[in-house]
């Protein structure tokens, strides 16, 4: 009944193989079958998505996309100078930032509803790295200068990703991963927010909670109540604008609008109060215009080259992973497609663009595009409208800016952060698996504790290590015919399963390989040995055959193949046969490759199912035993 | 049917995942149901094997030890010379190291064909890392200090690998990267010989193919007739010697005495033609004596303390996998058992006492175990008849080799590494698996052109690389119901296999995790639109059930059980039911603690084998495609 799978050349396999690897969504399926000229229009849409929609672009989406693209870039400028501020760049950076990506990213990306700009995470990460080498203070222009690099290293790595189709590396971060991540980044911010909102001028460099809390309270005379009571205030408001949205989606308009109207509130009673000259600090003057070119202030040599490129590669992919995340979550609820490696390419060059126009990294926002969603946005035009918005703050309404309070930029960052700690999410874990949950608690203390990269670092080790320990220690189970069927299934699992006399009924839950053959080795014969002692106990007819279901084994190796040559031999000097049942296609064909005296092949040593094995084999049996598999 | 599995409290869940992990030997099992001076009795075996073969020796043992004994010394002294010299250490610490080692293992060790004593691999990259930051010939007395620092770590790790029951990291080293592996170290081994045999005296200190091949030929004129006349006479004599043995396998004292042989007839003919003084170098004057102790020169701090433990930590790791693989190997040809871990413990105090008596790393010998095996050894007791045989070499008869020329000893040695190239592994290996043979390859190539360790770390990391893809990629098949039977294969596989109109049955072939259930994901919905697509063409019924055998899903954490709630979200929207089938306990499990709606436990969503789903489901399904079902 088992029969070999149908040959194939190993450059088939080699074929099907990498394209399983690389191309799983099969990317060039809709060229099937096409004409030349269609062929080159879907290769240009492929490239250019904004060719998918801009023809059919109508003055009805634009009235959505103007509404959606006005609404983010109102939550947009606070949060650009914010975020610059939180990354150690100077607050017009996070404008420059929300002014070229969005316009790459509306002609390349194909998601409808990212909103694009600088994030909290990316901007912490970015500037707590670069900080290990250069201070933001002393050395403003470096700090700039790298963090441009950097930026251009986020994007060329995001760009090869997506290019080489090696996006499953974000795969790598799990949801537990990025929830303790998370949730530790937002507290980490927050923390970094205690400058502004207490006041505090002298204040500790690290990121860890235990010095930025000793900071915090050994300047407690540098506190100043009445930025504490303004900050208190506006983080009061916001929260509340927050709260409001979410009991309420289709008031989003209430949280969106809220960082806008607090900047303006807040500039206004500075201006009116003089209070900059009472302890409140403020930002000061902007410069007017738009993004000055800064390619020629890359780095692609010299000392900071290391650090330039591996904090490159971390805010590289944590941005990447925000995004993608973001346009995969809005894209499931539009029902449409978003191809990640299309996306990485969009992101990448967005980046890559953006370091040579004065941008850092940027990517789609959680938050922003929540608030885009929901306000209507229908095509990345809102993109456009953001940008738009944003061009006229820089050329004209900067001055405006010059009395805006830092602590009030402080209360936006907070309240931005604060949706990060998903505490709902986290029980979930923990309800459904305490080892993920483990890594979540890993990541958040790591980020608290040790440092953000580090943090991460210990998480996404673990996953790993969790997955490795899965195959190094793959289950084995024994299993027992269910009454009245042909089923056999696990004895732990089915209790009313029964056992069969005279044999001894394995199922290896994972591939067979290198790693796991000795323990499979060892484990195997502690069952027999188990088996055989229960049997002398209850006085049972001895085992005859040992039978193993690889249903479950996915793939073997040369060890694997080398660990069931040497239980044949063991079990024949015990004078107990060993029976397959059911190896999948590759385990069939390399089992027979490798067994020249066909002892494998043996139509009664492979069977397709349990059930049938058991039956024919149990015919072969002694009477005695036979009659008693009767009587079950 | 599909009934959840009996409850257990996280607490019992940890306990037996934490004894599969590190006690899957159950080794206390023999400690059940004994009485307390029987378990005394049991333990004191358990950590000195010596005690269970030691009252029951006789005089019959004895003499085929003895036998055995005498016959691995005669091999082991010009081997202990030799390999000292491939360590770039003085010839004695070889025979130091064929001393104290094998008494201590003769006590600690479980197997009984062991032959203890420096081995080739072990000396070839314990030399070549020192090097990296020591000389040899400028500062021998450091370099030693080094080697005897080396030693005590790769025991201190052996032992704790041990002792914290971690013994499966050296599974890591697979059959294939230790095939390559060998043969590459084989290769750089015998051409360092090439300065021995061709009588070279300004050879290079490199190790790589490349370097060693020019130095060769850029020293033309230093080559030596008569070292070459004498080496090739030596070498051929040697590789007859080793060629008998492997025909005939009675005649195994042929190559065991071969070398010591040759090492007497070549210093006679040095002696007697007073040859040292026309071209051929000789070893020189050797101290007598016993093993001085060591312990004083140890590193423990100091500028060398990171290359130290890094080169114990890569001996450590290469000298057990070699002792462990031997032991294994003739434990199974005997059919008796060799611990792992004990074996760890036992080979890495040897190290660390060997450490503080002027013995370097050793272990297990392939060869020299063999030849012990062949030469009839019943007990450890023939390491303690070598190591005597080692003692009065050492006190009495080292002047003898002040004559003997070095020339001879490249000869030994490249005839004992001759059998490390396993040309036939490599081939079935190739035949067998191909992504195997890739790391092979990596591995022999990465020995002979990059470095020992680093040829060693790529193949590994390839290895490991290949079980995470087939993680991230994990395989998916469509299943077909196999004519006149209620069995479901791979459609692929068993061309007989026929579709069920209406149904799409899906099985997944590895655990769903974070790593991959964004490809699942997608590859399922692929799966989906293909099969639409082929239905429009055939105008068949439309799909109306997709089926997931879940039997070969060994586990899922909580990204797996987000996949299967987004997918049933995406084929509601479809009008497609998701039907899930014989998940297994762990998985079934989770699926219910995620579950509060319940949907996943409905009766007519989960059953127990795709036949029972089938049945159950068409009877519901519209008459139209049901009457096509009877039809198939």
């Amino acid at each position: 009944m088992v029969v070999p799978p149908p040959p194939r050349s190993t450059i088939e396999k080699l074929r099907s193989r990498l394209k399983e690897t690389f191309f799983p969504d099969d990317p060039l399926r809709q060229f099937k079958g096409q004409t030349l000229k269609k062929k080159l229009l879907l290769g240009a849409q492929c490239i250019f998505p904004i060719l998918n929609w801009g023809p059919n672009y109508s003055p009805k989406l634009f009235k959505s996309d103007i509404v959606s693209g006005l609404t983010i870039a109102s939550l947009a400028i606070p949060q650009g100078i914010s975020y610059a501020k939180l990354a150690n760049l100077p607050p017009i950076v996070g404008l420059y930032s929300s002014f070229v990506p969005p316009l790459v990213y509306a002609v390349l990306g194909s998601s409808r509803d990212l909103a694009v700009g600088p994030v909290s995470i990316a901007s912490l990460v970015l500037g707590s790295m670069l900080m290990q080498e250069v201070s933001p203070n002393n050395d403003p222009i470096l700090f700039l200068e790298l963090a441009f690099s950097s930026t251009f290293f986020a994007g060329l790595f995001q760009t090869s990703l997506g290019f080489f189709r090696l996006g499953f590396i974000i795969d790598f971060l799990s949801k537990a991963t990025l929830i303790g991540f998370m949730a530790g980044a937002a507290i980490i911010v927050s923390l970094q927010q205690l400058k502004g909102l207490l006041g505090i001028t002298h204040f500790t460099k690290e990121m860890g909670l235990v010095p930025v809390l000793s900071s915090v309270f050994h300047n407690i005379k540098e506190w100043s109540w009445q930025t504490i009571l303004m900050g208190f205030c506006f983080l009061v408001f916001l929260l509340l604008a927050r709260h409001v949205t979410m009991r309420k989606p289709k008031l989003f308009w209430v949280s969106a609008g809220a960082p806008l109207v607090s900047v303006i509130l807040s500039t206004l009673v500075v201006f009116a109060s003089k209070a900059n000259n009472h302890g409140i600090t403020v930002i000061g003057k902007l410069q007017e215009g738009l993004n000055p070119p800064s390619w020629h202030m890359l780095h692609f040599h010299g000392s900071h080259l290391g650090l330039v490129m591996k904090t490159g590669l971390v805010t590289g992919i944590l941005s990447l992973t925000e995004g993608i995340a973001v346009g995969r979550t809005f894209a499931a609820l539009k029902d449409y497609q978003v191809d990640g490696n299309k996306e990485m390419i969009a992101i990448g060059f967005m980046n890559m663009v953006g370091s040579s126009t004065s941008c850092y990294v940027t990517t789609g926002s959680f938050s922003r595009s929540a608030v885009n969603h929901n306000a209507g946005a229908k095509t990345a035009a809102s993109n456009i409208v953001m940008s738009v918005t944003v061009m006229v703050t820089l050329l004209f309404l900067m001055p405006l800016f010059q009395y805006t309070p830092n602590v009030v930029l402080g209360a936006i960052i907070v309240t931005a952060v604060v949706g990060l700690i998903d505490i709902p999410a986290a029980y979930s874990i923990w309800k459904i698996d305490k080892f993920d949950f483990v890594v979540t608690l890993c990541a958040f203390l790591g980020v608290i504790f040790i440092s953000v990269q580090q943090g991460l670092a210990i998480a996404v080790g673990l996953s790993i290590f969790k997955i490795l320990l899965q195959i190094i220690r793959p289950k084995t189970a024994m299993l027992g015919k269910l009454p009245r069927t042909d089923i056999y299934r696990n004895l732990h699992h089915y209790k009313e399963a029964a056992r069969i006399p005279g044999f001894l009924i394995l199922s290896i839950e994972s591939a067979v390989n290198f790693a796991n053959c000795t323990y499979l080795n060892e484990r195997i014969l502690r069952w027999i040995e188990e088996h055989e002692a229960e049997e002398d106990m209850e006085k049972q007819s001895s085992l005859q055959f040992v039978m193993l279901d690889l249903s479950a084994v996915s793939s073997i190796d040369t060890s694997g193949v080398s660990l069931f040559k040497d239980l044949r031999k063991t079990m024949e000097k015990k004078g107990v046969e060993l029976v397959l049942v059911n190896p999948l296609g590759e385990v069939l064909e390399k089992l027979q490759k490798a067994d020249e005296a066909g002892d494998f092949m043996k139509p009664d040593n492979l069977y397709l199912t349990v059930g049938e094995a058991v039956a024919s084999l149990s015919s072969t049996m002694k009477g005695q035993s036979s009659t008693m598999y009767e009587g079950t």
